[in-house]
């Protein structure tokens, strides 16, 4: 079990160099050049290519070969003065809306928002963007009494918290959970990836000013397209502690 | 389509609404018994019961019933006075290393570690473990010059950080990054999860107080066991900060 870890580890440690080293769109050697060059076995090349097409960064095309894919979009954590915070990740980011629903709250996302079950909330599911192509599905749930007249266009435009003000409602502080997960059949048709795509789960639940929950999100985004970086800060002391400073711009990885 | 994604929404919250109001164990109804209360078909029913089984929200025992599973340990960011920490999460944590060699680095480990590929390293996979059950698969890279003593019962007791300490070696900062994947068949094995199941792969690169790359990790954390949450300060300026402040203890979701 032992030897087998360490082999697998090299030829993973091999794939991802070539990746790194290479432009996107630049074709890996077929897997028996790799089987004699890295002296292992064909299914052993093959499960680490096939992993790393699974997580996304390389792209199969059938009868052509096996390539590098496109960089991920990167969310990093960023230290201004002192304060930590989370810019907008790389990219252009748009909305496109899918549903818009007035409806009851229900027991569960009524809990979160402090609202009865009957108390009607806007429902909106809509797919962000980043540079036209499919990034992550939204689900938002909005108390209908915090900005009753909420539109579709403020869900489409520019940046939703700026528009909440508009109504408002200024955003104070979030609770923020970060889940993996796999897509179902009608995320992967959103997102445009495979059925059991690795991919994460968020859920956010936002507090405003006047101490009111006004939001709560829950959100898939592409595993393949998406990942989140932060520098920490290790402190001799107190034991165990990791400061969070982070920085924006450069990718270590 | 859109009707579609607001149905599924609604079931999928009435199933997660059980879940957070039982204890673990709890048995959830028969698919055709929430067929009848929710109003859906059937296969709408089981599809929402087999996310939340393969995201190890709930847990299928053949023959007997679909069940509430335990709750997930959470790593939460903490803020102690006014910097940013990330406590070890929950749990009693432990570790049983699965393989030490000492090879030579390789071109990418290299890369990362500002060595020559000819450079030793200690490689070291363990896994980690919570309560006596399996958690994460950690592949550790530490140049064998920043630590050349570096025992096996260094990385089974303690905190590994203290015992680099005991080597001189004081780690400074941290550069992670955290994406999504799924457990191949190996990990599965050694996780005690399905194949395929889906997993949170952390990447770290350690700096020390002399400024050298002394720890290069990656890790596969259990995403039926395992999920961050922090607490965000959303400041109204600068436009579109969110700033990090957490807090340790409660959970929100």
């Amino acid at each position: 079990m032992a030897e087998a870890i360490l082999k697998r580890e090299q030829v993973r440690d091999y794939l991802l160099e070539l990746i790194e080293t290479h432009p996107a769109g630049a074709p890996i050697p077929a897997e028996r050049v790799l089987c004699q060059q890295l002296k292992v076995s064909r299914p052993t090349v093959r499960s680490a290519v096939d992993e790393l097409v699974n997580t996304g960064l390389l792209v199969r095309q059938h009868g052509r070969g096996t390539f590098v894919a496109r960089a991920k979009i990167t969310q990093e954590m960023v230290s201004a003065t002192g304060s930590m915070s989370l810019p907008r990740a790389s990219g252009t980011w748009s909305s496109r809306v899918l549903e818009h629903a007035r409806i009851p709250a229900g027991a569960r996302v009524g809990r979160r928002l402090r609202l009865s079950p009957a108390a009607e909330i806007h429902y909106i599911a809509r797919l962000r963007l980043v540079d036209g192509e499919p990034m992550a599905l939204e689900h938002l749930h909005v108390p209908a009494e915090a900005a009753p007249s909420l539109t579709l266009h403020d869900m489409e435009s520019g940046d939703f918290y700026d528009r909440l003000r508009e109504h408002g409602v200024h955003v104070r502080d979030a609770v923020q959970s970060i889940e993996p997960t796999v897509v179902n059949e009608s995320e992967a048709a959103l997102l445009g990836v495979p059925v059991l795509a690795p991919a994460l789960l968020f859920e956010r639940l936002t507090t405003d000013s006047l101490d009111r929950q006004v939001e709560y999100v829950h959100s898939i985004y592409r595993g393949d397209r998406y990942r989140i970086v932060s520098r920490l800060t290790l402190g001799d002391s107190p034991r165990n502690t990791v400061n969070v400073q982070a920085r924006f711009g450069d990718d270590p990885f």
